[in-house]
């Protein structure tokens, strides 16, 4: 439908003093741990925790990640965190991410995940998962 | 020098355990943060070192940053962070950056830097640093 | 009051993938950094949130921290943060935190804090804290 | 021997950017993280590098740690790593460790391990690694 919204994760983290450095704002390898938690919340909400997707023997690893910062978290601010899906194929599925602060972007990001086997050989997004991805993807 | 070799920063980092997750490699997001090393060692090479550069009320802040992982890097395998020195501009820079375990590429990052006046407001890169970075990244 | 139950903070935090590591379990570093959480949160309900005391030209730093572990905390587990206070005095405060999952301690620690001046220098607690702190250890 | 100098795992770090927090020292909780390398280097000394202990089926996890901080880290400070052997027992074994900045000390740690074996129960820590801890500590 053109008119839809897509289906996103929505969630929020406030910045920890351990995540702040000595500019005072938040160090930007944070930024990739939240928008990890992003991703849990996303799968969580989709019906496939990713505890869940681990204990099936199957593991995603990071194979692409990418943020543009445009802008600062400070210690105790809340960061909202919005994940949607981008491409989903096979063996990967990617997730873009904005990090806004107060409704202001702080960062936007994008994360490809591939699946790796127990031995982390290449694998398959299982196939339920490809679907609900797909259909996050498209609404 | 058509053949040259482009001076780079070279350092190495072991991978802690802390650093690990439960799928007994590195967490992704260290990666920035070792490649945040690799920068550190190059502007000291280069008779620059940051804690100088803050303290004459600049900071660099990180603008961009992106990473392709290839590999992985294990509980205290020696990481090798080779860094080079992409494109300059009066108010940013950008470095190059290869991890390597045992020889064997891991991950690929680029990452670019923005001067910031103490206020957070853009600022310039100072015109000795934009000379030494160019010419680390000419040669 | 004999039967009184003291007042405490109460907050909690999800495990973190990039938390755990390759024992599977969260890494124990990060429970000092939950045990701030709890403090942020007491300090918060008691109307002194940190940014604001830091804001007024007085920082607390660390002295003294310790933690039995008793249990482990699993990825995307939701571990409770209890904190109370324990002694206070005019240049420390010291803060008793107990960690749960499912109810179940996993955790206790203690950390103590002194105040310090801008130049890191020996401060005092602001007397309406101390009165906030003892009134909340009393009770 | 009365004047013997106990053998000692020597290491040491430099604080990273990440490491450091809004106070402009680095964050108490990777005190934590820098003790165990510490560990990782004193136990490799003896020949018993921690991924091997780990591969033979057991871990240990830390049943205990405490740490007094008497001064701070910079950015970029180099920080020395004394770790000592303190109680060895059939299950436990624990490590006393001093963090020095330009040979004056930052903080001083005790945290003791307990092994397990790969379902996380009591296990025992192996004879050879117990003689050797013994060995160092008497010393």
């Amino acid at each position: 439908m053109a008119d839809a919204v897509s289906p996103v994760g929505h969630t929020s983290v406030r910045v920890r003093y351990a995540e702040t450095d000595q500019q005072g704002i938040a160090h930007h390898a944070h930024y990739f741990v939240w928008m990890e938690l992003g991703r849990t919340a996303l799968l969580r909400d989709l019906g496939f925790p990713y505890d869940r997707v681990e204990a099936e023997g199957l593991v995603f690893t990071v194979v692409e990640a990418s943020c543009r910062f445009v802008g600062a978290a400070r210690y105790d601010e809340e960061v909202e965190i919005e994940t949607r899906v981008g491409a989903v194929r096979s063996r990967t599925a990617a997730f873009d991410t904005t990090l806004r602060v107060a409704g202001r972007p702080i960062a936007r990001g994008s994360v490809t995940l591939a699946a790796l086997d127990s031995r982390r050989r290449p694998g398959r997004v299982p196939t339920p998962l490809v679907a609900a991805l797909r259909g996050a993807a498209r609404s």
